[in-house]
């Protein structure tokens, strides 16, 4: 159960209705995800978070995809029930085959692990020196 | 300073060698990178995590430069110093600019701050719906 | 289902039947919260973990609303579920509306997105340079 | 060294100036900080990551210096080195003494501890039950 | 419910059939426990994962309990609910009775508070200053 | 630079000095280490830490050296540069080599990375089934 209850999408004026119909209409949603209607409680917050993620998932070179692989990497590594499942939905629904997710979740495996032991034991960068030049 | 004094790769034998020597060779390296010198205290974990890395670098449907965009997400996530460091100059060495890099690191902004607000009030994943069907 | 078996406190005796006593008595309940009766299979890390909990509750100058606040910041980050919920619970008890746990973890989202950010790009922290000084 | 370059103030335009010139006035600073100009290098990130940030800090009841403590807490759990610094700054600012920032993070450290071992358990939450019903 | 089905063990073939037997004879188990079966999705992957936990946790000279217990105390810090109760399951099985999780669990819970509130202050580690010198 | 400055052990009187004359009896030393003269501010916090971990440490069943492998295992897991430093300085004193830390921090690497992958594919434990029943 949820800590506070969700704001009915329903009967929402104001700011709040207005970002739960854009959240609809740029997603092709019939109803608001339980994220948004959980925190739509602080309107501005509400407000903000939607057209930060909006921003930062739209503009730039890195494609989408990518993004959502970055998405459950980090909630992988928090443990986060709720963005694991809706990022792994998102991958899915852009493609993503099981081995494919696999294969995301090795990469975080091994980063969660190595950064441990460089931390542990104090290891210094220091970058890399070529065996050879690159061609010119 | 580190916590072990690095192995040297010079007077290294056996398996040690032989992994230091993979390393190298793989990665077109003059000298070993502090992190496996570190390790080398132990020969056997030495090997496996250079097999276990090489593997899942190289095998599979996701490209070499979104694994260490992965391998970054991971390493702040973690604030592991050493880890950003190495794989932000793997970044740049595969094309990445400044922007690329702000842009990868907004992600990981956005996912560690909606996580904590998504387990903070316990929300509970519900799948989307979709407002129409996907076309057939 | 918990790990161990929660200690059973009406048949408790000698540090342990003391510590649940005094649980009870401070704080006003009628049963001792599992959490305690978890850990009291070992006696004496139990009395100091309670001792430790009352003396940084109740002294300094800190509020204990605010104190609940800081707990559910630290649970939300850690993504602690029994934490998070008794400490959501005494918010409340003291009078805290869903629109004031929204806006806590607002605070909360905000500082973990951009405690990745600043750790992951390096930033290096520079005391702030004010426009005008303050009036004397 | 930062990993990426802070972007000049006194050269800054469009999007960037804007929000710029809005976190000089908005914060009585002669200068923008390093955060600010690190993340600059992608403009609409920029914006809409100050825009939440003066719109969390500002809006609710929970007052400016507890959010603050919040901003402390959560990144002292994460590690952060510039956040922690730059809002313990923020707290002394407001009147905070040497033993009020360590009884802050006493609260910290309690709740830090004991989400460990209630995760490691698995103790499972139970609405507290009051010894006698509060008073009508 | 898991985000990849397992792979089933009966039909395995190939690397997957090979490591699962492995896994079976190496712990005298009559089926693959579902993490391994989760991650032989990519079957390169499983066979580095598996060879290198046989690696670290047969050789060098620290006792296969305390690695039980080590693998206890970084799945509660991680709050991994899986990781928890597997290798809890098997300090029970080397005889760990409830008195010795929770004496264990409580320095893991030290040690996350005092971490936070060392990191919070910012204190610098200097080594520890002997009052009388070991005896020779 | 610490956060707040130490406690002065050459003036500390009260509850302040009595744990310092504590710490520096118990421990053998000649001054009191950083993270107790930083936490001092606060002499009922002061007071309870150092009551709390005398009793973890040194109640139980688990061995000293053991205890010490744990908080270097937490503390590489949290990256806190001051207590891996501290507990690792303290592991040397109890005779550890390099080829131990490597090895103990080999396992620290193993579960982090592997907590990582159960929990971002939700793998659901199943207690072992052994192929064959134990001997009686």
């Amino acid at each position: 159960m949820p800590l506070v209850p969700y704001v009915d999408e329903d009967t929402a004026d104001g700011v709040v209705k207005e970002v739960f119909d854009d959240i609809k209409a740029s997603r092709n949603l019939a109803r608001v995800p339980p994220f948004w209607r959980a925190i739509a409680h602080q309107p501005e917050y509400l407000r903000h978070e939607w057209q930060k993620l909006k921003a930062i998932m739209s503009t730039g070179v890195i494609d989408r995809k990518v993004k959502e692989m970055i998405a459950v990497a980090v909630s992988a590594t928090n443990n986060c029930d709720y963005c694991v499942r809706s990022h792994t939905d998102a991958l899915r629904a852009l493609g993503a085959t099981d081995a494919e997710l696999v294969e995301l979740l090795s990469v975080v495996d091994f980063f969660n692990g190595s950064n441990a032991i460089a931390s542990g034991l104090k290891v210094e960068y220091e970058p890399a020196v070529p065996a050879t030049p690159p061609d010119v």
